[in-house]
């Protein structure tokens, strides 16, 4: 196939917070809770960008920050700069408090456009 | 808010390979890739359990098991029993070879359905 878009233009991220000592599952739950929140909200609003992002196999990628501030941080940038996002506040069933802020997922966005935002973060 | 419906009777199951030792975050970018495909699968076949399952919180939880034979299992009994199926089949370009089956998703389907096929399972 050949197309104007370069493989792997789009991408969606999750940043999650090391500071709560989730469990790896518990991690890829509030991963996936970011991610269908995400791509839902993209479905009604950006439907061209879900369609595009899943066209190059709906890459995610999980990185992860010291702390909530960090994720607050970044909430802002992608904010200002009209990237999507979506606070994951876990039930707090098991691991931790009701409502703790776990993880914020962003986009799925142009890669040129979330990397100035994540790219300097660590995989988790 | 009263309901017929008991809270938590919906939920979704995404069974991850343990043999591959994946990284904590690749596993979280597995388990949200199931979770995608089976919610939007859900919307376009099953749009009346999407809507229980979101309302109830949308409910995840991660298991694991030992090794792809267990995963191809589960597959047959799940789709035996008519539960939606979704295998992950990773792109290899990181952690793992192209094409290697690294979860399987369940659900949303009522836990009572899913149970009797995961519920044995470790958490992940």
């Amino acid at each position: 196939m050949t197309s104007k878009r370069p493989r792997g233009a789009y991408k969606m991220v999750v940043v999650v917070r090391g500071d709560l000592g989730l469990s790896p599952g518990k991690v890829a739950v509030q991963v996936a809770h970011a991610a269908v929140a995400l791509a839902f909200r993209a479905e009604h609003r950006a439907p061209d960008v879900l369609e595009a992002w899943q066209a190059e196999g709906g890459r995610k990628i999980a990185l992860g920050v010291p702390a909530l501030a960090d994720l607050e941080a970044l909430e802002r940038d992608a904010r200002a700069k009209g990237i999507p996002t979506a606070w994951v506040d876990d039930a707090g069933l098991t691991e931790v408090e009701p409502g703790t802020r776990t993880c914020l997922g962003l986009g799925p966005a142009l890669e040129a456009a979330l990397d100035p935002i994540t790219g300097a973060l660590p995989l988790l």
